[in-house]
This record gives C-alpha cells, sequence and structure tokens, in this order.
C-alpha cells in the first residue's frame, strides 16, 4: 500500500494530474509537485485550490526542482516521504528521476518514453535504448516502474491487452489511431511543447510489419477512416512509442501508429520542415548571432496551455484490431472519445493533456491499491487492463466498443 | 562631359553594374566599386578580369566603404575622382550617398527608394518623405539626381514616358506588371535580400486610383494576363516607388504596379508572415535569447547571389498603357523580356540582377555624354525616353511593343 505522490513537472499534463491526483488524495495521500520554475507549481497548487479540486484536506506543496539531478530529487522524494512519483515532466529526464525511484524505493510512471535532446527521432528499439536498461535493476530491487502510461501510449496499449485476452484467439494487426478533431481557433499551434511535437515528424517513420521494422518518410502513408462521433478523418504513419513495446510484448505481426492531420498542419509543417526552420543545428545570422531555429519557431507559436480556454470539439483515439475468433476473421475497434471544453470545465487544461494526465492518475491508484504494485519496470500492456479501464470509465474517459455487435460503451 | 564611376555596393546588381560599367569604360573611365566588405568588391573585380570585360585599359579598383559614412565617402568620391555615383547598395544609404553627392558636384543614382531600417512599407508620398526633400538643394547646386534607374522603377518610367509623349493623346492607365518566369530549382527563395525582399509584401498595398490613394491587402487584388514569350501569368497589386513618381509627374488618374507571384511563394509567405516569422520585431526564446525572426528566416534561405548558376527561364515586364488617341480608345504593352541563363553567361548574374543593372549603366553613359545630364533631381519619367531606350536596345535589354498592329520590336 503505496501513498503520498510526487509529481515532476508543471506543464498542461501536469495540470491535469495534480488536479485528478487532488481529486483521490483520500487514497493518494499528500501531493506534491515540482518542476525547475517553482512559480509554475505554485499556478497549478492555486488552481486546485480555486476549484476546490482536493477531495479531503491534506498535503498539496509546489517545489523547485531540477529534476536531472537526481541527489537533489532523491532528497525530495524522501523529505515529501513520497512512495510514487508521476514524472509528467520533459521526456529528457525520465532516466533521471527512475533512478532517483529505484534509490529510493519509490515507485515511478512517465508517460512518454526518454528522449537525448542531441537525438531526434532515435530508430528502434526505442524503449530498448534506454529505460529497459533497467529491467533487471528494478526488478532486483523491487521497483514499480511503469512506462508510457499516458494515452497513447497507455490506455491504447490496454485497449490492445485486453482485445488479446478477451476478443481474439490470434491477433495480425493493431493499428493505433489518434484523431484530435478539435479546433483552437488559432492560426497554428502546437499541442504540447513544440520542440518535442515537431521532433516526432521530422525523422523516418518507423512501423512494425510482417514481424519486422520498416521504414517510411513521414506523410508518405496514409489512411482515411469514418469514426465515432468525429467522423471521416485522414491520419498518417507515424512512429509512436508503442509501436515498440506492443510488437514485442504482444507479439503481433503488424502493429501501427497513425496520427491525424489536417491539410494546414501538414502544410506549415512542411514550409517549415523545408526551409530548414525545424532544424535543432544552430544557423548564424548575416550578424553573427548563433542561433537554432526550432527555438525561434517555438519563440512565434502561440504557449499550448494558452490554447485550452477556447479548444472546441473532441478527440478520438483508439485501437482498430484485426484477427481470428473461433476461425472467423473479425474486426473491432476500442476507442475513447474526449471533450476539449468538458476537460477545461473540470480540470482547466485542453483534452490532449486530459487524456494524457488522467491515466497515470488511475494507475496511481491501482500502485496505491497494490492491484498494480509489481515490484518490476512493466509496460501497459503486461498488465491487467481490466481494472485500469474501470478506473478509466468512472475518471473521465470511458471506454467504448465498435464491432459487429454495433458500437456500445464497455464495463468491466 | 562626366567621367569616372563609382559603384556603391557589391551584391548582384553591383555585379552587373560593374561588368557593363567596364564593357563602356572607354566612354566611362576609371571605374572603382566600393562596399563595407572589400573582400566583395575585389570578387567583383576578379569576375571583370575573369571575362575581360574591360573594354579598353584602365582603372578598376575595390575600396572598403561605409556609405552611411558621408564624409568617407566624400573622400573616396574626391580620392577616385568619380563624377559619376551609381548606388546600388542597401536601400537604408540612399540618403547619405546622396549628401556626399551634392557636397562633391558628383551625379547620383540609384535604383530603389530609400528605406529606414527601422520601418517597413511607408505610406505614400514615398519619394517625398526622403529624395524629394533634396530637390531644392540639387537644383540650387547643379547636381544630376537620378532617382530610380534599374528596371522597375527605371524602365518602366521610360515606358510610361514614351507611351504619353508618343503614343495617346491621353493616357488613363498605367498597369505595371513585373513577371518573373524562370525557375531557381530550389525549394524556396528570394531573387535578392529577403530582408528587403519581403518587406515590400508585409504592409499595405497603396495605388493610385481615381487620382487617389487607395489601400488594399496583399495578396488581395490580382490579375491574369496572357503575356509574350512567357504566357498566362497571375499578378498580384503591390506598393511599388514609381507608383508615387507617375502618378506626380505624368498626372495619369490609374497608376498600379502587379508583381506575379506563384501558389507556392505566396503559399510559403504565407505561413511565415502568419507565424510572425517575417517580423523585424524581436522576439526571445524559452533560453533567454533575443532574436529578430526575420534575420533567422534570411540565415536559413538560400543567399540570392547563389542562385544564378542554376537559373532557367525569362522574365516579362512592362507597362500596359490605356487611353485616347485620335477619338478612339487604345491600349498597348511596352516591355521587355529577358533571360537567365544568358545574363548569367554575359556578367555572371541572373536575370533580376541583370535588369536592374544594366539601366544605371545606360544613364551613366548619357550622363558623360551630357544627354541626361540635367543639374537637377528627376524621376526617370522626367527625362527623355529615346536616348535610353536606344541604349538599352543594344545594351541588352531591347524594348518591343504589342498593340493593334500587332507585336515587334521598338527601334529609336
Amino acid at each position: 500500500m503505496k501513498k503520498n505522490v510526487l509529481i515532476i513537472g508543471a506543464g498542461g499534463v501536469a495540470q491535469v494530474v495534480v488536479h485528478k491526483c487532488a481529486q483521490h488524495n483520500d487514497v493518494l495521500g499528500n501531493i506534491h509537485i515540482a518542476s525547475r520554475t517553482v512559480e509554475k507549481c505554485q499556478q497549478l497548487v492555486d488552481s486546485v485550490r480555486e476549484k476546490g479540486s482536493l477531495k479531503v484536506a491534506g498535503e498539496l506543496q509546489a517545489h523547485a526542482l531540477d529534476a536531472l539531478d537526481v541527489e537533489a530529487t532523491k532528497a525530495l522524494i524522501a523529505k515529501t516521504r513520497s512512495q510514487i512519483v508521476i514524472n509528467v515532466g520533459s521526456a529528457f529526464v525520465n532516466m533521471s528521476v527512475l533512478q532517483a525511484c529505484i534509490e529510493t524505493g519509490a515507485a515511478y510512471l512517465d508517460t512518454a518514453i526518454h528522449e537525448d535532446p542531441s537525438r531526434i527521432c532515435e530508430t528502434p528499439p526505442w524503449y530498448a535504448n534506454y529505460e529497459w536498461k533497467r529491467r533487471e535493476l528494478c526488478e532486483a530491487n523491487g521497483i514499480t516502474a511503469i512506462l508510457g502510461i499516458g494515452f497513447d501510449p497507455g490506455v491504447v496499449n490496454a485497449y490492445a491487452a485486453l482485445a488479446v485476452s478477451d476478443y481474439f484467439d490470434s491477433v495480425s494487426d493493431i493499428d493505433i489511431i489518434d484523431i484530435n478533431a478539435g479546433s483552437h481557433g488559432k492560426y497554428f499551434a502546437t499541442n504540447f511543447d513544440p520542440e518535442i511535437n515537431f521532433r516526432e515528424f521530422t525523422g523516418t517513420v518507423w512501423s512494425w510489419q510482417n514481424s519486422q521494422w520498416v521504414s517510411n518518410k513521414m506523410f508518405e502513408v496514409k489512411r482515411t477512416d469514418d469514426l465515432p462521433v468525429v467522423g471521416a478523418h485522414t491520419s498518417y504513419m507515424t512512429g509512436h512509442d508503442e509501436v515498440h513495446s506492443l510488437s514485442q510484448n504482444l507479439k503481433v505481426p503488424n502493429v501501427r501508429f497513425w496520427m491525424g492531420f489536417g491539410e494546414h498542419y501538414i502544410n506549415v509543417f512542411t514550409v517549415l520542415n523545408s526551409l530548414g526552420l525545424l532544424s535543432e543545428q544552430p544557423v548564424t545570422t548575416a550578424e553573427g548571432l548563433e542561433v537554432v531555429p526550432l527555438k525561434v519557431v517555438k519563440a512565434v507559436l502561440p504557449d499550448p496551455s494558452s490554447l485550452a480556454p477556447d479548444y472546441q470539439g473532441k478527440t478520438c483515439i483508439g485501437d482498430l484490431i484485426k484477427g481470428k475468433k473461433d476461425g472467423e476473421d473479425r474486426e473491432i475497434f476500442i476507442y475513447n472519445v474526449a471533450d476539449h471544453a468538458e476537460a477545461y470545465q473540470e480540470v482547466g487544461s485542453q483534452g490532449i493533456s486530459y487524456t494524457a494526465g488522467v491515466p497515470p492518475v488511475a494507475a496511481a491508484l491501482l500502485i496505491a491499491s497494490g492491484e498494480w504494485d509489481v515490484q518490476k519496470m512493466a509496460n501497459v500492456e503486461e498488465l491487467p487492463p481490466k481494472p485500469f479501464l474501470k478506473l478509466m470509465n468512472e475518471m473521465g474517459l470511458p471506454t467504448r466498443i465498435r464491432d459487429e455487435d454495433g458500437d456500445r460503451p464497455l464495463n468491466f
């Protein structure tokens, strides 16, 4: 029975995490939030107090922390007596926060794969490049480390595990489709940090097909699906964390990730990328100033957290799964639809942050209850999906299924 | 009879000017070229020597000069005994170079209106904002100052003057159409300094219609014309220097300028402009670095002078003129077609630089001969057009006309 949560990061996802933790602080205990800029953490604390999100009276405090500093992170874990660390900071700090958890015995959760700031779009095997190198150490020390427990990766991995266990005798294809049919009303903006956002699309696209890695260029392969609620949308094959772990853990021969993009997004992206403005390599101006173009693009784009108040529309993210059941071909779509304005109403963030921030809090509740306190490193598809998806239903991200029997909620 | 030419600037247009001056150094005398970076000037000198462009043996020298420094410019004019100064440097130095000419008695020529670095797209009356304030001083001192003697402004002003004097009883409309139907083979590039190039299109578009100034947004008003040699092209109403001077000097009620743009150019421009990346106002990156976005865009774009070797295709620039002749409506198109590859072959520059650089040398020859040594400030339409256009025919930019009698060369 672990308790007391330390949240690392103070962006849009952290805002959701702190509100959701507050709503469950009777189980989770004390809540602490830390990032380099303590003022940002304090704003999240203030936001929780304004909305009255704390279920019961309890500690809720902001801290300054450089999460690349393992000793400082260990000290904060110890000082706050946190047994669960939810890392929703920059993807660059994963390995140092994980190390601090290993050395203090705290459970570790994150929502995205580790990245090295100097390397864009590393080649698969992604988890094996960094996190999985700590698997044995976690097991030897009885450390619970749950990797990639946002929505995608995260919930979509649980959908895949559920499909494999309950809906098929054998699965041939997992196609994860992520559509944001919402609108922020700006000329152009990214839904999270542009530096991280664009990195997903500036390199080679890797997918798992016929049980091997296949490479394509970005925007080279697309599909159009008529999806529940949001209707017909075109999505493009993209590399994504869960393609690696699902292909390894579920032994499915075809695992692909598809991200929806409008033509306008693709056009702006293509212009910026073609001109070299998304480069992380510095250029020198005529005046002799050395500048990284991507950092200038980030400076002129809207702050992603500023989008939330005016965001309208819905997201639809799910797994289209094909295989055999009782000798027959079968195809099902397990999915969630989230609403931007409802997310803002509840926790002050837009829907993209909401879908990424609710799942790690559900996982923290399952660690607190012991159900997911597995005392080893695990990707989500290695954990029992039903208790998690049951919590998702209760916490604002209900699961639905569309199959030969129609479209309906999935209850557990 | 003036002689000895000082060329200020060392870009693509200066390259054309120095080659053309060299081809006529029997008349023009000594040739000196000056810019902030003496190495660039020396490259142009070397290029003239490599091509053997000097008609007769004579002085040809490179100099370092900050043309904003009036005293230094006066000293260089005196030292080189230059009686003609061709200013093809940055548009920011016009007023200081003009002042140096006024104080030394040298004739002054430029190809574009003065600009203040801190002010984008000033409102009309453009020439009256800066240059025309020196009209009386030039006349009192007997200074010949010919403004805007490139192609547009410049040759197109002479076309307009010719039409008014020889082809119409009254002119109602002058529409100057500038089409570059060439291709540089790059994803995107500007034909001259991006900082100056984009400034033409980021502000309000001013035109002279029904004898008053009318404002529009960029890309708001367009036309499509089937033009000689280059075929059908769409052009967009743009503010331009000569709209001001022609409207004042020729008393024509409608004067408009139209610049051809492909859809790709407009798309890239629109993306960059909408995101704020063409701004001259500094932004601050997340790391605290203060940067002017436009200077970063300039740094990632190809150097305009690098385009010349691979530039293919032609330009078509001319005046579509409407009015009355002998009581009948009449419409004529006076124009030139230039070829990028031929320009590169002759002087090592692309066609845009060629059309801008040949006319000031023709004007210098007319000052040397006395025909245009008017000892006052003048825009091109105030000078006799025929000797100038006769020289244009001989120097590589022949004039043609398309009217009710067909399409043919114009000889003088």
